[in-house]
């Protein structure tokens, strides 16, 4: 029910302080919804309709989960290292360890695709809130869900989201409040310019994700083709080579993933008791296994190295978003909220009777999710740790939606799904077969374990073999990992195909369905009908005057670049590249790649690296600009601190911070260190 | 805080019905404190007291976590596969792998010693309640604790405690309401005489394991030596082919390892929020290195092995507990138990001001628990997840503690504990090297994760190098895998040693000391004395008549031979040899051993396999004897199914089971599949 892109790297927020009160430079708001007269009135400055529209037309997307923005009119965009390192590892070879050495375009030309990589910016948003509600108006249960599924693909395909350069979301704001259809212009044809290796890129490793001080150059380029040339941006962001002060507002615009601000107590405590146990667990599965399967060699290392980031970076969002329900003052408070909401509804006897059984609802609801969690996860949404099952399970899944209507297919395979869904299939990512191997091993085993031997799916998936035999027969007798047959049984069918993966998928199809459906109506429904309605009863009570939990579209936030209290001491918002050679002890993740020790003394010591602020930001943020009131890059967005990852469920400004890397120490960088010349003159 | 040994195996009793109104059939109880008459008056049989006696001496405990029995007069004892494999383990060799194929003594002289194997058998308990009580009066804190710890080891050091064929613990019975002298017969030279192959002991691996029905042999027998003879037991159980009927009374004598029926509600949110799932994360991340170490090659895989089915093993008990605790109504009825006994309290003014401030102090030290895990986890406590690392700590320690008065010293190392550390330091268990480093370099890692590569014992610790260099160097660069060695710097102390592991524990050795005093006076010795405290208004209101916690002291149990409901059908309570065949996929874990498909035509399919009953055990009961009214053995214990796991906390009998090998079962494996004639004659 959760479903969280593990690539999101950052997030940010912590403890309460929900809305409706929301303090001052909590939120993160639409542009139409942003609060520009009460920024006026702080800090004197308030972004005109024209400031706003040029935010929006220099934010970017990147569909894996990121944010980046516009910095030149020739396309160039800026993101993190760590939202184009699976693009690095694409283009590296064991001979060639990109993601160790790093990538530097010398000349245009030698720009390379980021195979599967998309980047969207949002063109225009329109209000479809009526369409949407008078569609799905007194329908429950598989009425509802059809109802619902159907509008949206007939609002998304008549926005022109099958178009290969377009794409169009429906998006529920406010829990379901409001629908809002997101166009967005699609960009296919993404090629990597600059990379900074990971030992600087993600210097102080896992040990030092999510804490502060930092030491980090998480920043990276690519460039957005049209046509086989430059993207022409109209709008983007102009480069600060100073960057931002202390005190100084600061805004950053960028697609947030998740929040669960809103979220009753049932599921908050869903996710306490339950969700994130059981996450944290399988995480740390796949920790063990992928430390012990990187020790093998230096080549299974880095095979191994992109995913090993991901768990540990999931591993530790999800202990800082469990780490906060379970400090009792916070939930505490969270169900106080809940209580005082609630009272304010039971005294008005109308809007009780219309509104007042939702809570109850949604905990009925919560008691399934957890019954049938394991049939979800296995069933409902196989994955199995294997991305050969996943290309086999699309083309079997494809060929039998492809001639339904638009509005009774799958959600991931109506037609404004279908160009992304096309490009990943036809990306050129390797397949390593031993990690997929270890990988499914693992996870069937762990199925088996779940679910129990006896069930009749663990049965039909493992036949009489064990988990580890199975998982080697199935990648062995698979060829999905060529894309060219990818693309022929995509186009062609896949019904002549004796491919052991697709044998699979068509064995698990039918009950992954008939699982799926059942939850759909009995949990999925039920928790979004009367999540609008609580969404309905809060507009009653409160109005408008909110912000919507963050449902990874475009959000502007603004705060100021200030340092936080820690252990109980007062922790400084800037770094220095000083700081970072103290640090530098030589072995990983403090190891500074050679580029970095030879070029010390051409370094200015005092240069400010990393740097926090207020901004409310969360997963999906990765990436984001962050500018001053003359929209000038002062940095970019690449984490939250300790603090920051209670902000799934509210915001604190006293120790929530957002941290960036400095534009002068990227700049700095550029020139002085990789002496990437054509990049600095196009940053002028 | 909470340290549970991992190799207890099952465990057993679910869902609330707390003291004080002990249900029909719930209950550990000790010898003395037998209901005998309620027993008498619901199944027309109460237990002599000389019966009880039988018990007593035909009883057995093994150190390392597991009970026992004598079942002849020639110092024959029957336990769990489960208890000796890592004696077998020990035994094997890369060529002869004993796990796989079994072991059976033909002749007495084949019997062979298991490597640091100690079993003891109670002697005596006497009330040491007011000594202890004495000595600590009006003392808090440090004093507090110090106090206690001398005064314990000063009676168990009067007991003889300090001899090599005695062993002396003071148990706290109550929670600190009562205070017993158990002194019993320790007996070191253990030699193995029957262990079948793990294809049939654990038949049906990890995903049956904690569930039933069930198919497996988890029986082993050992012989205990005394003076080089085989030891002349004057009680033993008779053995009972026929095994009992389906309601039929049938009784537990064993060694529970630990219940916590009697926490506040701080220390079961404590466990419930911040222990079971960080346990359960290290636990996954283990298991995921051991899964992956497995596949390298057979031979890895057995090195393996046994820490792998502790850890599947932990994995499942750990994750029922949490179950329980999540599952609200379970957790509310605790609640409101507490809430109630408070009330009661509160209603008398004189208990009130005495004892009524107990729950919020202990609700404060869990807060500083909660504060200082890490700390405790890995610096008062460290383990660093290497047994080489292990006897360096108690070399270091012993030679510093040698000197100090037997009370002073760390309780580990007082004259009663001597023969056991000496006989753990002296057993020839084989360290493996490559496991060792995979798991303290992983270990090393998670250190630094969770203290933060800034704190001065982690920089301490791993000094300028990465986690695994530093676990390669200490594995590489340490001898102790040699017990000569060991006892040799027993004996004559490590000053002159250049042992990586010794220089290890020498730097560790001192910060370790510190922050374990810490947490004994801020965290230990608050809960210890307010744990008191509420046992004292417990015994103060409801008297007596109470069984303790379970402390991994002889208990006895009572119950019936009886199935339960699961998803809402009837489990049967037998299984029949029948069933295990059908159930023969011939892959892992469900194929059998060559033996077992060869002598399929001889056995009885109808012979009854594993049955379940309601007796109310946990982990540390593996390998107990169940036995009739006549003292004649029934079965072993070797498991709990999956509602027996909250009994930690609750006991319900609905369906909460205990599950057993079959005797007769045994006895016509030992005899048709494995012509054990000498073994079978001896149980006759």
């Amino acid at each position: 029910m959760r479903t969280i892109a593990l690539t999101v790297a950052l997030t940010a927020a912590a403890a309460p302080c929900l809305q409706p009160e929301a303090r001052a430079e909590e939120g993160m708001w639409t542009l139409g919804g942003f609060p520009s007269d009460r920024v006026e009135e702080e800090y004197g400055f308030g972004p005109s309709e024209k400031w706003l529209e040029h935010v929006r037309a220099a934010s970017l997307r990147i569909a894996g989960g990121c944010s980046a923005s516009f910095v030149s009119k020739k396309g160039l965009v800026l993101t993190n290292h760590h939202c184009v390192v699976s693009c690095v590892q694409q283009l590296s070879t064991p001979e060639d360890d990109l993601v160790k050495s790093g990538f530097y375009a010398e000349k245009q030309k030698d720009e390379t695709e980021c195979p599967g990589m998309e980047i969207n910016r949002l063109e225009s948003t329109t209000d479809v809130t009526k369409q949407v509600t008078e569609a799905i108006a007194g329908k429950t249960g598989q009425a509802y869900v059809d109802a619902r599924k159907e509008v949206i693909a007939r609002i998304e395909k008549a926005c022109g989201g099958d178009a290969d350069d377009k794409r169009c979301d429906v998006v529920s704001l406010y829990n379901g409040g409001l629908y809002h259809l997101y166009a967005y212009r699609r960009f296919q044809d993404v090629r990597l310019v600059f990379a900074p290796p990971q030992g600087i890129a993600f210097f102080g490793g896992d040990p030092d994700n999510f804490n502060f001080p930092r030491y980090v150059l998480d920043a990276a380029f690519v460039r957005v083709y049209d046509d086989g040339k430059p993207f022409r941006s109209k709008r983007h962001f102009e480069w600060s080579k100073q960057g931002p002060e202390a005190g100084e507002l600061v805004f950053v615009s960028g697609h947030p993933g998740r929040t669960s601000r809103l979220d009753t107590v049932a599921q908050l405590k869903y996710a306490r008791d339950i969700y994130y146990p059981e996450r944290l667990m399988d995480l740390s599965e796949q920790h063990g296994l992928l430390m012990e399967f990187s020790r093998r060699s230096e080549e299974m290392a880095r095979i191994a190295g992109t995913q090993k980031f991901r768990v540990e970076n999931a591993i530790k969002a999800f202990r800082g978003r469990h780490g906060a329900l379970v400090d009792e003052a916070f939930f505490s408070e969270l169900v106080d909220a809940e209580n005082e909401f609630r009272a304010k509804l039971k005294a008005n006897d109308e809007l009780w009777s219309e509104y007042g059984g939702a809570w109850d609802a949604i905990a009925e609801a919560m008691d399934r999710a957890k019954a049938m969690r394991f049939d979800v996860r296995y069933k409902a949404y196989p994955r199995f740790g294997s991305r050969l099952f996943g290309y086999a399970l699309n083309l079997v899944r494809w060929e039998a939606e492809e001639s339904k209507p638009n509005g009774e297919r799958l959600s991931e395979y109506t037609e404004s799904r279908l160009p992304g869904l096309k490009a990943r299939l036809a990306a050129a990512r390797p397949v390593y077969p031993e990690l997929e191997i270890a990988q499914l091993g693992l996870e069937l085993t762990q199925m088996r374990q779940d679910l129990g031997p006896d069930d009749p799916f663990v049965k039909a998936v493992l036949g009489p073999q064990s988990p580890y035999e199975r998982a080697e027969e199935l990648v062995k007798g698979s060829e999905l990992a060529d894309p060219a047959l990818r693309m022929k049984l995509f186009e062609g069918g896949t019904d002549a195909s004796a491919d052991a993966m697709i044998q699979l998928a068509r064995l698990v199809d039918p009950m992954s369905r008939e699982t799926r459906k059942q939850y759909e109506r009995e949990v999925d429904a039920v928790v979004s009908l009367n999540t609008e309605k609580i969404a309905a009863a809060r507009f009653q009570l409160y109005g408008t005057e909110l912000y919507p939990d963050a449902t990874f579209s475009l959000r502007l936030t603004y705060g100021t670049v200030r340092g936080f209290p820690h252990r109980g001491m007062e922790v400084e918002p800037f770094t220095t590249v000083r700081g970072l050679y103290d640090r530098a002890t030589g072995r990983e993740p403090f190891r500074l790649p050679a580029e970095w020790k030879e070029k010390k003394d051409d370094l200015d010591p005092d240069q400010r690296m990393n740097f926090v602020s207020t901004n409310d930001i969360i997963g999906g943020n990765s990436g984001s600009p962050i500018f001053n009131r003359d929209l000038e890059i002062v940095g970019v967005i690449f984490d939250g601190n300790i603090y920051s990852l209670g902000g799934e469920y509210g915001f604190d400004i006293r120790n929530n911070r957002a941290i960036s890397v400095h534009s002068g120490f990227i700049r700095m960088a550029l020139e002085k260190v990789y002496g990437a010349r054509r990049l600095v003159r196009e940053l002028k």
